[in-house]
C-alpha cells in the first residue's frame, strides 16, 4: 500500500469529502459524500455514493453509483460493489429511545460487515449487519443477504440463498 | 411543536430547499432536494434524500440516505426510515396519457401513505401507494409492502408478509 | 423529432452534463449526472439520476429520482421509469482482471437492454443485462427482471414472473 493522501487523484465537482484517507490513483466521482473513511490504491467510487465513518475500502475496488457503504463495513481488495447497494449496520434501528428522545450514537449496537477480496455484490443488493461475505463470492442483483456467504459461492434472492445449478 | 422556520438548523453545501417548513433543531444533510414539505422538531434528513411537495415528516424522525419520500406521504413522530427506501404514490404510473401527450398533474390519482409513530422502515424497502403502516411497526430491509401493516407488527419479504416466529 | 440541443430546456443547480444531446423541451432536475447520452423531446429526468454513455431515452419519457440508466440501455418513447430503478449491463462484473489489475473497458461484455414504447418500470425494479421489455409492459415495483417481458404483459416479484389474475 502506498502512502495515503487526503484527496483523490481526480478532480470532480460536487463532492463532500471530510477527513478521508486515499491510496494512490483513487478516483472519486461527482455527487459523493465521504467522511472519515479509507479507500485503497486504485479504487473507484461512483456518483451518489456515501461512505461513512470508519469504513475501509481495499485496493482496486469499484464502488458503483447510488451505493451506501455504512460505518462498520470492511471491503477487501478487488471487490466490485454494484449500483444502489445498501449495507446495513443496525439490526433493530429506531429513531428514538424508550424515553422518546432522538437516539444517539450510544443507543445502538454497531454490527460490522466484511466482504472478502475479489467478491462481487450485485446491484441493488442489501447486506444486513453482522454478515461476512467470503472471498470471491457473488451476491446476485437485488438479493437481501441476511446470513454469511461462503467464499466462492453464489447467492441470490430474498432472502438470499445459494443458487441451484441450472 | 415549536414555531416553524424556513431553513434547517444546520449548514450544509449542495442543498436544494424550496418553500419548506422546518421545526426546531432539524438537520438536513448535503445533496438533498426538499420542496414544499414539512419536517418536525429535531428530525434528521440524510444525504441524497428527496422529500416531495405536501409530504409531512413528524418530530424526532431519522430519514436515512438515498430515500425518497413522495407526495402524499405522512410520517408520524419518531419514525426511522432506512437508506434507499422508496415511497410510491401511483398505482399505475404511465409517462403519457391515452392521447400520447406527457401525463400531467391532473392525469393520475394520488394514493396517500401513512406511517404511524415510532415505526421503523428498513433500508431499501418499497412502500406502495395507499398503504397504512401502524404505529411501532417494523418493515424489514428490502421488503415490498403492498398491504397495510398492523401497529406493532413486523413484515418482511417480497411481497411483505408477517414474519413467522423463529 | 426536433433538432437536438446540448442543454436541457430548464435551468437547475448541481448538474453534471457532458456531451449529451437533448430534444426540445427536455427537463433535467438538480443533482443529475448525464454523459454522452441522448434524451428525446419532452422527456423529464428526475433528481439523483445518472444516465451513462450511449444510453438513448425516447420522447415524452419520465425518469424518476434515484435511477440509473446504464450504458447499453435503449428506452422507447413514452416510457415511465420509477424511482430507484437500476439497469444492469454486465452479467458477471468483477473489479479486477485475472491478473489482479483493475478491469477496464475491454475486460467485460456489454449486455444491452431495450424497453419498448409506453412501458412502465416500477420503482426500485432491477433490470438485468440482455433483457428486452416489450411495448406497454408493466414491471412491478421492486421486481428483479432476469428474462424478457412480452409486450403488454405485467411482471412482479423476485425473480419477476407474470402476475396471476387476482
Amino acid at each position: 500500500m502506498s502512502d495515503f493522501s487526503d484527496s483523490p487523484a481526480n478532480e470532480a465537482p460536487f463532492r463532500a469529502i471530510v477527513d478521508c484517507r486515499f491510496g494512490a490513483d483513487v478516483i472519486v466521482r461527482q455527487f459523493t459524500n465521504l467522511y472519515r473513511c479509507e479507500v485503497g490504491d486504485g479504487s473507484q467510487v461512483g456518483t451518489f455514493v456515501e461512505i461513512q465513518v470508519g469504513a475501509v475500502i481495499g485496493s482496486r475496488c469499484k464502488i458503483q453509483s447510488h451505493t451506501l457503504i455504512c460505518e462498520g463495513a470492511t471491503i477487501g481488495d478487488g471487490v466490485f460493489v454494484g449500483h444502489g447497494v445498501v449495507f446495513v449496520n443496525d439490526k433493530s434501528p429506531r429513531a428514538t429511545r424508550a424515553d422518546g428522545e432522538l437516539a444517539g450514537r450510544d443507543d445502538w449496537q454497531l454490527l460490522p460487515i466484511s466482504v472478502g477480496a475479489g467478491a462481487t455484490i450485485g446491484s441493488a443488493a442489501v447486506i444486513l449487519g453482522g454478515v461476512e461475505i467470503g472471498a470471491g463470492a457473488l451476491v446476485g442483483a437485488g438479493a437481501v443477504v441476511s446470513r454469511d456467504v461462503p467464499a466462492g459461492s453464489t447467492v441470490v434472492g430474498v432472502p438470499a440463498r445459494a443458487r441451484e445449478r441450472e
